[in-house]
């Protein structure tokens, strides 16, 4: 009989849960193994006694599948390589985390993380001879090697709705009306979004955009006799400088809705145009995962097992092409996966009449 | 034959269309007049020809009855008794609304608003002799003499589900998340969303604030065991001294995020949690309706064209008792209907633990 | 310090956890007694040990006042007064069940239901001198003295969100598309979602319909150039001379889709559309609670607990005119609320040309 | 310039107008073709003067790209090759549809159909010489060639939000439930929406079930102190012993909820569980598409116009690995996705414990 451990690193997002779930059932119930959530990503495993709960089957029934967030925690602080202490200097504390994991008597450790928490993982594994599988999850959906990661489809459904919600009150009071939803680097988000909700100007880190051009696109809109427009925007989107788009308060600090207001106060200039914006924010991480993300973790989760079993490691799960396939850890977050600025989505969104600033169109 | 007008004056609203639906079916099919959507609240009014349309059977099938905002536009720049010119200064332009009635040769004229919108209504009735009927819609909920006006148990629906998917990221991550929700100056939908999705804190306009008692309910909390909580404000409430909060730009303009910024700073400040805000801005507005927006609207549409009927004008109508009623629109809009800080709402928010953050908790 | 017990009798509905959680908190937080929740209703009571949980604020974090159905339990089979034994034959098994509020040594007894279980735990505490205080809930609303019981507008939402869905592909199919709603005995669900969803059709027990008035409304549509039309029907209606729908099987038993089946086919055969129908079923009980489910329960939990605590028995808590009330049981339940067939929501879908099949439209 | 006729045949879904908004704009603004929206599939070639619209802009924006059905009406009676005549007898009025297509004018058709639909437009194209694109739609997805077809995962998500709400109710019931979802053929909708919802079993026409296998399921449940069991079952499921469920009425016509009644009756007969179920029905072809029905239908809209722009006719767009491509109508067609009984989504379910009823588990 095996112990394994599975933790949820960096940020959460809809599906976690999913694939506790799919860990759990499958771990018990095909091979019999004891199966131990450890508490907020490697800082469970740093703890004294380690931060962890046996999990069994009486966790998975009820709404667990259903459940947004993570029940194990989360946290996105702290590489235990660079660790941060109260006093404010760094220690690398990535031996106890190791002894945590062996204190823990784990076979095997199952994380699940975006492409920076399954670089720590894998690191640790490394160090600390670890049996590890990881199972990819980020809303941005850039990280290579797998269609989609777990989180983003909930993520562009509640976007979506954001925008479906915007654009009668937009049509009513003949505003631009402009949503900014997460991707910390990547336009994945926006460009599903804008597609699915009726954008007619999108703006994504890929993809330069001058606000000459985004101003004639209202104004064009306008001329047609449509009098009002949507944006959606990407949190990862700067200035038209490529600055980090900035609200300072009085005392010099920067501030929340820094490259919508840019962007409104910018398009306001430009058209005279009445804009208003809405910055989602967290409400893209917690819902309810929707089908795809239930089903994709419950795939993940199972596959990651199977690999334990099989003593498969270092080697993180992936779905392409209609299966559910297993890559080196390293290979998967050594590519990064932006929007393709010249692949089916962008050309499409072209194809509708949807601008991203640039000249193209 | 009689030929009557509609408009929906003010900020715009879930349900607005249900009532402009049922407006339409009842005076053609029960009385056989015509019906005129007037375009942009009192503007179509001004506007030469007249901004508006015949309303037919035709736009009543469909989806017109599930569409958020409003098919007529409204607008809520522009009493037309100091109406801003292009020039900046401001003119009486009441009889030039007056005239369009005429121009439109309209019998009667049924006005959707909230208590400003149909305040300059009654005035141009008056004025010009009108006939008017008026059907309250407000998502603030602020308007005496009926239970609910047309808007705001979609702004709650919204608002509600916004706050079930802050809670497991604020979980996750050990976050007090705080949601801004609308409400000009009432606390309506920041009370009902507050306690139908399980926040700990609830600040409104009604009850003057301490941060001392929100910082202390933030850390009992966490003295239980909970790592996380949850807090709705109204965009109404300001500092605890009771300033409007602002951020402030390097121009020094005034920024989005006033008092959810504030609020955060402040609880970080004060307990040292981490903080997260989500100010959730028009996707309360322009939303599907939810049913009971739908009935309601379906409710004072036909009562309103019945009024006409019976030529009694002057008239709100009203929800009260499960009944639909009619009420003199002066003293609909001359009375408020805050937060009642001793109803039941407020004592069952309190009986749930749930802190206003004054000295009662 | 008292102990108080909980439970949940008749069928389930959205909101009954929402009202647990409540109860708890209150009970616990503001008085520090001890809550104890009973399983299914009354046969909690009957088990040996009494089967019961202590509940504790650990309950009322996270997800239970958002999860459908009830954690205690329920079932609408066994009035102890004449209880089913496995022999076939009833027996009076009162005094056990109030043995067991004995063995738990509860000093009140929370008891959510209908009309028929709040009638048993009245006899029951009359007959063992409990104390009692109740809590409506049923989907079918049917309950007088309180403008709403607990799991009716949530049922309403699910079944308009089903019509909203069938009306494209009623579109699309030039087909007359019937949905058959719960509703034991009244017509409440029924009227409310035929209004919300923009049926053409509405057949409730109140109303006695001919099939011929029906096909005439069909006729009328289509000839008017519309090409589908919606049918929103009841459970409770029976066949056009009063008897209950059946289909029956080749072994003689009844069959799902009674009334459904039955008016599809006299629909096609008097009119030659082309019909389908839903039977919505248990979904409507079961979803989430919307916002105002939520803010009842908690409201209904919180107002309960404080009569408990007053000493005040043998009352249900009720909602009137804005504010929690409480009405003695005996009283509430012997009255019926029926849909008022001359109150103002018939009157706004006659007002809508909306027909209930009778010679009025 | 242009002219090309867009239609919908077979049964609606949801995306349809979605995919007709797509071809408009596209057609219109890249290419300034002229567009006619053709109306009830083939039908509408066949009326004289021929049944279509003129598309433009203006129906591109607002409310089309979200709303369920089409817009053009759909009909899945009548082959033209064998066409049902009213005196009963059949008639080949292929050529009449050919000239209906002249009489338009048209330089080609992008039809959106399943297999069905697909193949009789293909034998139009080839008898007639007509430039045909087609576009891949079914809510039952066994279209091969192409991951998704239009409509499928709209279904998925309503089935899967059903069986969310029935969890709850059959927990608190101790009830066996069972939904029954599309699937004309193929398994698919019931086999993800099993995972997704948490099913403990799912049939499904692929995998032969045993009676006996399913009951032993529900006992282990039982056994293991679960008190409820959720069942999905495909429409095409049959009998245990592959015939047809059917329940017969009084007159002896086939009856609605065939296959859910057989198992309903049977599981109570074999464990004595008390069981109930629910027929979707239509709630699953008519809602709002969601997000990825919606860029899907955008994706292939827009390159259904390149294609055309390109000369490439008789071919059907489909998606492949994160593009889209085009593949040969016929071999598109030829081809049938059943569920792969031996792919990852399979031995999903099987590794999370959900029962296809046969020997594997």
């Amino acid at each position: 009989m095996k112990r394994i451990g599975i933790l949820t690193g960096g940020g959460d997002c809809a599906g976690l849960n999913a694939i506790i779930r799919a860990v759990t059932l499958r771990a018990i119930q095909e091979y019999g193994w004891e199966v131990y959530g450890i508490y907020q990503g490697t800082h469970g495993l740093l703890r004294r006694p380690v931060g962890a709960m046996k999990l069994d089957l009486s966790f998975c029934t009820g709404n667990l599948l259903r459940q947004g967030g993570t029940i194990l925690g989360s946290t996105n602080k702290g590489d235990p390589f660079v660790y941060p202490m109260t006093d404010g200097t760094f220690k690398d504390v990535s031996m106890d985390v190791i002894e945590g994991y062996h204190l823990l008597r784990l076979d095997a450790l199952i994380g699940i993380g975006g492409d920076g928490s399954q670089d720590i993982l894998r690191r640790l594994a490394q160090r600390g001879n670890l049996n590890l599988v990881t199972i990819p999850k980020t809303i941005d959906d850039d990280l290579s090697h797998t269609e989609h990661s777990i989180g983003f489809m909930t993520a562009v459904d509640v976007a979506t709705e954001a925008l479906d919600r915007l654009q009668p009150t937009a049509a009513s009071h003949d505003r631009v009306m402009i949503l900014e939803v997460m991707g910390r680097d990547a336009g994945h988000i926006a460009l599903a979004t804008g597609i699915a909700g009726g954008a007619d100007i999108i703006l994504i880190p890929e993809i330069p955009y001058q606000m000459a051009v985004v101003a004639h696109r209202i104004n064009s809109i306008r001329e047609q006799g449509r009098n009002f427009a949507l944006m959606v925007v990407s949190e990862a989107v700067g200035t038209e400088t490529g600055e980090k788009a900035k609200v300072m308060d009085r005392e010099g600090r920067a501030r929340y809705g820094g490259i919508s207001q840019y962007l409104a106060d910018r398009v306001t200039d430009l058209t005279g145009a009445e804009t208003r914006f809405t910055v989602l924010g967290h409400v893209q991480r917690g819902g309810q995962p929707i089908f795809q993300d239930r089903v994709l973790a419950s795939v993940f989760g199972v596959h990651a097992v199977d690999l334990v079993a099989q003593g498969k490691f270092d080697r993180m799960v992936a779905w392409q092409n209609r299966k559910v396939v297993d890559v080196p850890i390293q290979q998967a977050i050594g590519g990064y996966q932006a929007v393709d600025v010249k692949g089916s989505l962008v050309n499409t969104a072209r194809g509708l009449g949807i601008y991203f600033g640039d000249e193209k169109n």
